[in-house]
């Protein structure tokens, strides 16, 4: 097993829980002004309760150098308060080869992630820098949560056996590629028949399952759907639902550990229903 | 007529150039360790004949904060010398689309591009935050320049009249989805077949052609292949065989002119065989 399954089924044993946290700062919603200041009380609050934050990276460039420093010190927080939580940089990057092994430093070493989210559309051969770095994993965003997203994912390529929608195709293929065991698979939540169709082709590989809450993703049906054969490799993930829980600056932490325990607990009823219990 | 097309087509007449030159300042390559200044000098050393400048922005994101602050410094630059020249920020960018919102104001506020490189794997609705930025241009990453690029972007659609390869079928919903005028297309150089391809689905839309140089794309097929009827709307972007034409820091700011010069000659001289000379 990679270094990156057993990190993550460590946690989630440790925590008992299947929640990632997603840091998506935006000023008009968040309960105080300082970016830092506020993902320090999310991560401080919630971090027993979970096992990955994933700061998305376009929250932080839109509010520039200073929006950076402050996921440097958020990354920095989560690793003194919390060294085994995995920390997933959120960005979506794909392009050529000599490319991607720029974004792979960028992401691995200067910023430090544990793991990524990537973009496959150049090919399976572009990621190759990526999965280089073998002790961190690569996540393909093959199915999107958006409600546009069919327009091309679920493009069906009918010369192939079976005629696999492109998104199929793309978790076969990542599969082929995933020699090292550090692939992942994104899929939206809003698309539970979906993730069963990945999680039959993506066996053995952490599926990253993003759109709970603001995007109201079914949560029931995605944990069930995303379940592993022996170890659980799923990643529910909520953005919103659990930051912005609450816009007061006094209470705000205090929302936020709520809705986190409420999801955690809600994901561990269905594991105990599948059998799957801690 | 967009903004940017009026923008990209005055610079272009003014320059008599079609040339971009991609700034990916890579420590191993750069004639001097100062990325500001190498780009500075490769700025000043050949404004006069171009028509764009496009930043690659992993490798400034590789190199941390310090990075990013040389990137803002190069634009600035870029504004304080040649302020008709487009600056393009080429990071293939693509979320759901309240995550582009960020993306958008990252690019367009942030950084200030005029134009930004997309990636619409998520669907055409995911980029529509891009594109109510009126003024600047979206391309949207096509066909892509590297060998495997095939793998997902020359998936057929068979049950589609004509049977379009993705490739085509997404210039076909960029076109319908262009109301503003600020969408424009990346083909690889190293694909001028498709190219063609894509002008024709694509008219009236610029196209970014990069792989010109060290990925030896076919220079004189791709311009051939992306003119426009009226106007060229055709970006020839080469990065290494400009930015790295001398690594000796004495001389390299001129041979890079140079290359930038030959390069616009050659693409005018196919501009002259083709009867669309200045």
């Amino acid at each position: 097993m990679s270094k990156f399954l057993d990190r993550l089924n460590h946690i989630s044993r440790k925590n008992q829980s299947l929640v990632c946290v997603g840091l998506d700062p935006d000023p008009s919603l968040m309960a105080v002004s300082d970016v830092f200041e506020f993902n320090k009380a999310i991560i401080d609050a919630t971090h027993d309760l979970v096992c990955a934050f994933k700061p998305n990276l376009p929250f932080y460039e839109a509010l520039g150098i200073d929006g950076l420093r402050a996921l440097h010190r958020t990354v920095d927080h989560i690793r003194s308060v919390a060294p085994d939580i995995i920390v997933i940089g959120d960005g979506k990057r794909g392009d050529i080869d000599s490319t991607n092994t720029m974004y792979a430093k960028a992401l691995f070493e200067v910023w430090g992630f544990d793991a990524a989210t990537v973009n496959a559309y150049g090919g399976m051969d572009t990621l190759e820098p990526f999965l280089e770095y073998e002790d961190q994993a690569s996540f393909i965003w093959c199915k999107s949560s958006n409600p546009g997203g069919a327009e091309f994912q679920d493009i069906r390529l009918s010369d192939h056996p079976g005629a696999p929608a492109l998104y199929q195709w793309m978790a076969d293929k990542a599969r082929q590629a995933n020699t090292r065991g550090n692939i992942g698979i994104v899929v939206g939540a809003t698309y539970p028949d979906e993730l069963v169709e990945v999680r039959q082709r993506a066996g053995g590989m952490p599926v990253l399952i993003p759109g709970i809450g603001a995007q109201s993703g079914n949560l029931e049906a995605s944990v069930v759907a995303g379940l592993d054969t022996d170890d659980c490799n799923v990643l529910i993930s909520s953005s919103r639902g659990i930051t912005y829980a609450s816009r007061d600056p006094a209470t705000y932490p205090d929302a936020a550990r709520n809705a986190a325990s409420n999801l955690r607990d809600n994901i561990n009823d269905v594991l105990i229903q599948e059998d799957r219990g801690w």
